[in-house]
């Protein structure tokens, strides 16, 4: 049995994307309802993935169905393919089941040959274009097909240039680029040691392998990773007969969109140009006119071609992005397909489209990408003061949203310039733990070191803080407080901007603006809302936080790291006092005085949910963390805290730990210092009943346990809480519900998770640490090697970004499964950062979680991924 | 309904262990064979376990029960509890399913107080006895029910000694013990703040409670985690007929054995005295006789007491270790139980019990605990020189065997020292991975610091070398060559003894004695191998230890680690020199150096295996292992190699990682570096070919890809060997077959085992790196936290030492079944330490895997426990 490796357009349609590639299957469609494309086939993806599978060798059946589509071609157009009395030209272009634009490999004007270039000159009367058509034809196979640098092909014109004393392109005569295309095959056959290949099917044969080929450059590739195409689907390869709009005034060129791709707007919007081709749209040589001038220039075309605008809309239902050409006052439609938009104008087409009545509220909701709400999330540069900035460097961009203002090189400086109103930015070689509040304060941050899950960026992405990190460029200088960046000298106090949505930075400052959501992106918002089945808590963990999810739409709070609560300079202190306790009464005095200030931090989150569920997780980090580790430091800390130097030594080399990931960390400093669990139970009890009578919210506590790795470990910790939870409660002779649940972040505790949920009200899936437990490598040295596995195609995505539903996801299932096995109605939620991702969400959904929970400047994202997920899984 | 708490001995039998306790069921059982039992009930475990349950309360429906069970008692023995005039005495002693000597409380005497003494006195005529009773059971009640320290009681008798001029508790009068019992009574009262109680019945509930109590005390939950005892069982309490061998020279007491506990002889052993109590027989102050005197002394008795013994060996078909008493010339069986005993007298006697025709051969294996063996596996003192010498402190037995020879502080002293023909052991505050080579070629290892599975112990097992670690007694010195341990120093050279098996150091040179495997360990091992489905293979990175394992049975190689290769003085300068490197062709020039190291490491594991199957691991630690930390060191090094410091800083410090065990290591090397992985596999392959030309074995190398937690992962690792191992075969013109597989140690290749099955030949368990990720914690820094969930009982066992079946055995389960779904016939094996655990080996068999792999001194161990597997788990 053969398979079917090549359709003609007229054997498509736009459901076989998969197999055609969106180019491909939408050049079907056009040709079945009639439009006036082109004709040619599409190779389909099946021969490149074969291609692949076949060593990257072009199977005899692919060819010989290849070579029938051409002859069937040749029929269709009544030309043929290297006759040089009535040649049949081609265009080989890429076109995967996914828009990759500009990341794989095109050659126009396939066919040419000594001979051919010179019927074509005959045949249209113009050597020029025949001639100028042939030396780009030679420079494109030379480059994609044979990878000859196309530099070197420039050189060559510009070095004819400078012989002619001219400077355009458009300057040289017929007979100039005639000899181009000679100098171009002597050129090529000096590098290639042979003639440039004139056989016109050879020709085409290779360019197919060599757009199959270009699937797995390095650029497309890289694209594929960012934009999640998995690589096993492969591209198709369109043949299709050339057309020309550069054959004189009445041919041109253009691209237009049905609507405004910036702004949403319902207008035809475009640009083309007259006696061009493509490229030269692109190039930039010549303006291209607004597409509204067409009316003017050619009336009755104008009016063709909206009417096919308006074809191409009513079909597909979307704002479409189409190119065309006119060939002597023809019109041909070359591609369609459903236009990328900025944010804001997909929020506004698909309320218009669903206001039009063209599609449902469900479809409106399944069109926009969640991830692209982001940019509307965050502060924006101005637009005209962007124009007059220049980028000087380049890092990533770790966490959206611009950010300018005066730069600070430690979190100290930060806090001073901060409170007298300064706006500031950190820059820093790396941030650690301590430079949290610098960082909050800070309008963004800016590190020379680090990658995308480094602690700047975590902590800047939980913060909604702008944050470019790993700026190669930057050289710091923290001591003598200035740094450089690309060469560049700047000082404590000079100003700064960056842009974390681009990792863009700027030598200057470029006002910015704030966000908001209203109009369309509130409809929106709404719709989904009523859409969604999952519930969308926050990862907050001050009052500030907390207010921004609020106001985003979060419906309480899924995760508050009370240790974060712990590194603010009033209170690390008494920590650090605790931690060189020797004895449970020494513990419990420091513990005393945490107390307050912990009661005194829920009370503020409690007032800022306003009444809804807020989760509290029980201190986490090693207590090394809490402590400085060079001798020097040490020695100054000793002496605040009154204490021997050897002393403070020997605790900080006590609780040195090899694998701080695998340490004494979560609950186990509940089970060794059950004292830390109490006065944690205390403050969030407490608080609770503060606020219950002072603000008149029922709040609804609920604690919890992290890293649990067995039930009776659990029980132990949750038995401590329980006591003293409902003690607090009897001393204040008031009523208090609340729950007490656990992390599952630890493998062993989704394999028991049927044990645990014996006691555990509720589960919250740290996914972070279950990827780096359930995958064996920690995220903060995954780094080093990571690269090498996204080269060589081992993981099609970071793990980290996107949860891994075949392994970690695996372990997450059985979870919900073993645990609602013992306890039905269990609260499950997911508190790590895929709590904000949507294909995460996405599969939150279908295991049947109870919320998902994501840092405040994602919960809009999550409410739309929320409710893709129930539209996309129906029951 | 109401459940049955109290059984009379007479309703019990030797089956219902469980619920009577193995004392309670075998009191039963001589009961009901009609041998003269005094008779008592037993509180059943089930009461034990609702003591607990209720709070720590006897409830009233237990009370009830043993109240009747006494009244029972008192009619079969036509006695009356607390009857001055005809008095029921009883012991209060505890009984649990499995065997604790010494770890739980009795109470003797109890009925006694101050009016029913005199009766006493005046029955047995015998004032002194009858004071004597009640002032032991004055101090013993004080103790065991009141938790008053016995010693308080010791220094009244001292004082009343001192002021007598005596020196012997028998040289008190009768008048002395009156006073005495009064002296107690008063301190009882003066400590309590209340009378001594005198209300038998009182007495006897707070005794039972006592018991159920004592199953909690430290000592008893210690024993129980090193025996593997479920805190759970609980303890029954047995009530019993007190006898008295203290009643004049026609009464005795004493314990025997129906065979040599150690060695196994089958003759009568054991020894009695006439005219005393248990309790003095064991505290030494007067000399047993040997029970062969009981024949001249009381031939009627000695031939009653033989047939008794003939009867219990004859019932239980195993050897008995009974207790008996003789009151005025009556024979009293008051306990019999299968006998501890020696490894070599537990082999003994299970062959001798089948030659008897007593037992089949698979009770035989079922008899010897497979861990006993262990003692028999290695060097041992002599005994002799071991009476002459003194323990002068102790540490924890991390790697059994004795050892004795020079002390060395640094592992370089040690090969020079041992080159050199001494015998030496290596004593260090801490061993790391350079000092293998050290420890390889000392008789033992000594530390000051780590636990059981610190780098010393764990390193030391699987050398079969013997070591104690953590030794706190010991200061090491390293610089000045001096040690002090317990304060007493010793320079280089001075001779040291230690013993892995027990902890024990000792201040001079005990001769050692080598083991070996033949006689009945031999026949034993014979039977074992006929009756096991799982193979047996060994853990060897080096000839020495092959043919260590080989000798002891082991049927192949499961793991070799090749970077404990690498270590070795001649290879590390290569190694350093590979990792160094900037370029492949740099890696590629250093790893060339070490091929033909590596392919003479294999040729020496393949002749000692003989053809056996030999799995290979390639090279698995992070690299930054094979590299110095400190300045200096570092300093040393690059002048050594010929780098700049800087240069090599800066290698260590990109090496650095926040979690060793989660970086890169593993397939992650050959992932980044396959040139490693094409060298070793060169070296195995290689090394095959020529063993096979040289010596005919046919051998069958098995290379082993270690941490692979993703199918493309091992895929594309599993491409590179292959590709390198056929192009090897193919050069050689030989023919050769090999296999390739994984390891399965990360969560995430359990849960994708399917898909990794699909090229994997084999998977081994890694269950060490398994365990650690499934529960979340790294063994370096569990440590730190466990001592805590021992103590509060939220672990029963070290999840290290016995595989977790519940979490981290799912894994394997799961991982076992999806690799058979897609290959059925895949082999699977497990190499971590659990290999060797005989409980852990049971579940490998019902898991189904191929073998078990151990380190050489465990190989016998698994044989044994192999095939009691496969006896208990019928199909």
């Amino acid at each position: 049995m053969s398979n079917k490796y090549v359709y003609l357009f007229s054997e498509g349609n736009a459901n076989m994307r998969n197999l055609l590639g969106g180019k491909g299957a939408n050049l079907a469609e056009m040709t079945n309802i009639g439009l006036p494309v082109p004709q040619g086939f599409t190779v389909t993806t099946e021969a490149c993935t074969k291609y692949y599978e076949d060593g990257k060798t072009l199977s005899q059946e692919v060819i010989d169905q290849i070579l029938e589509g051409l002859k069937k071609i040749e029929e269709i157009d009544n030309k043929k393919f290297g006759d040089k009395n009535n040649p049949l030209l081609v265009s080989v272009r890429s076109g995967a089941r996914a828009s990759m634009p500009g990341m794989m490999d095109t050659v126009l004007n396939l066919g040419l040959n000594d001979e051919v270039v010179e019927g074509l000159a005959t045949l249209t009367n113009n050597p020029r274009f025949a001639y100028d058509s042939y030396r780009r034809f030679i420079q494109m196979f030379s480059d994609v097909v044979m990878g000859l640098d196309k530099s070197k092909f420039e050189r060559i014109i510009d070095q004819m240039k400078e012989e002619r004393g001219i400077k355009l392109d458009i300057e040289f005569s017929a007979d100039d680029l005639k000899l181009m295309a000679q100098k171009f095959k002597d050129f090529y056959k000096e590098q290639m040691k042979e003639d440039f290949p004139q056989e016109p099917v050879h020709q085409l044969i290779e360019a197919v392998k060599a757009v199959f080929r270009s699937w797995d450059n390095p650029r497309a590739n890289y694209y594929r990773r960012m934009n999640d195409i998995p690589s096993s689907w492969g591209t198709a390869v369109n043949v299709q007969t050339m057309v020309f709009g550069n054959m004189g005034e009445t041919s041109g060129t253009g691209v237009a969109f049905t609507r405004n791709p910036s702004t949403g707007e319902k207008k035809l919007y475009g640009e083309y140009l007259m006696n061009a081709q493509g490229e030269d749209v692109v190039a930039g040589i010549r303006t291209p006119n607004p597409i509204s001038l067409l009316e003017t220039q050619n009336p009755e075309l104008y009016a063709q071609f909206t009417k096919i605008c308006k074809t191409l809309e009513d079909h597909y239902n979307d704002m479409q992005d189409m190119e065309f050409t006119i060939e002597k006052g023809k019109l041909y439609m070359l591609q369609t397909r459903n236009g990328k938009r900025t944010a804001h104008a997909a929020l506004k087409i698909a309320v218009d489209l669903v206001n039009e009545g063209r599609i449902s509220q469900d479809q409106a909701l399944l069109m926009i990408d969640p991830k692209q709400l982001d940019a509307l999330l965050h502060p924006q540069f101005n637009s005209q003061d962007l124009k007059a900035s220049k980028v000087i460097a380049n890092g990533l961009p770790a966490s959206p949203g611009a950010a300018a203002g005066k730069i600070v090189f430690t979190a100290q400086r930060a806090k001073e310039l901060a409170a007298n109103k300064n706006k500031v930015v950190l820059v820093r070689l790396e941030t650690s733990p301590e430079d949290i509040e610098g960082m909050a304060v800070s309008e963004g941050v800016l590190t020379a070191r680090g990658g995308m899950t480094s602690h700047a960026a975590v902590v800047a992405r939980g913060m909604g803080t702008a944050c470019v990190a790993g700026c190669s460029a930057l050289v710091v200088n923290e001591e003598e407080h200035y740094c450089t960046i690309a060469g560049q000298r700047f000082n404590e106090g000079d100003e700064i901007s960056i842009d974390g949505s681009t990792g863009n930075v700027y030598g200057n400052l470029v006002k910015t603006e704030p966000a908001s959501v209203s109009g369309d992106f509130a409809t929106i918002m709404e719709w989904a809302d009523k859409r969604r089945a999952l519930e969308v808590r926050t990862n907050a963990d001050n009052p500030k936080d907390a207010q921004v999810a609020y106001n985003f739409g979060a419906q309480g709070i899924g995760l508050c790291r009370t240790e974060h609560m712990f590194f603010d300079a009033d209170r690390i202190p008494a920590v650090r006092e605790m931690i060189v306790s020797s004895t449970v009464e020494e513990r419990e005095k420091a513990l005393s005085k945490l107390l307050p200030m912990q009661r005194k931090d829920f009370i503020g989150l409690y007032k800022a949910m306003k009444g809804q569920p807020v989760t509290i997780r029980f201190l986490d980090p090693p207590l090394h963390e809490f402590l400085p580790h060079t001798d020097e430091e040490i020695r100054d800390l000793a002496k605040d805290m009154g204490l021997t130097f050897e002393k403070l030594k020997n605790t900080v080399e006590s609780l040195h730990e090899f694998n701080p990931m695998m340490g004494h960390r979560g609950l186990r400093l509940a089970v060794t210092y059950p004292e830390i669990a109490r006065m944690q139970t205390r403050a969030v009890i407490e608080a609770a009943l503060t606020v219950k009578k002072e603000d008149g919210y029922d709040i609804h506590p609920e604690i919890m346990i992290p890293l649990t790795c067995e039930a009776k470990e659990f029980n132990y910790v949750r038995n401590i809480v329980q006591e003293t939870a409902d003690e607090v409660i009897k001393e204040s002779g008031e009523k208090l519900t609340y729950k007490i649940g656990t992390m599952i972040e630890i493998p062993r505790a989704a394999l028991t998770a049927d044990e645990i949920a014996k006691t555990a009200e509720f589960f919250s899936f740290g996914t972070n640490d279950l990827t780096q437990m359930t995958f064996g490598f920690s995220r903060d040295d995954a780094g080093k090697f990571l690269g090498a596995y996204y080269d060589k195609k081992l993981f099609d995505s970071d793990p980290f970004a996107h949860l891994d539903q075949v392994g970690v996801g695996k372990l997450v299932d059985m979870a919900c499964k073993l645990g609602r096995s013992t306890r039905p109605d269990i609260k499950l939620g997911i508190c790590g950062e895929h709590g904000g991702d949507p294909q995460s969400i996405d599969f939150c959904h279908r295991v049947g979680l109870t919320y998902v929970s994501c840092s405040p400047y994602r919960v809009p994202i999550a409410r739309l991924a929320a409710a893709q997920a129930n539209i996309k899984n129906p029951k």
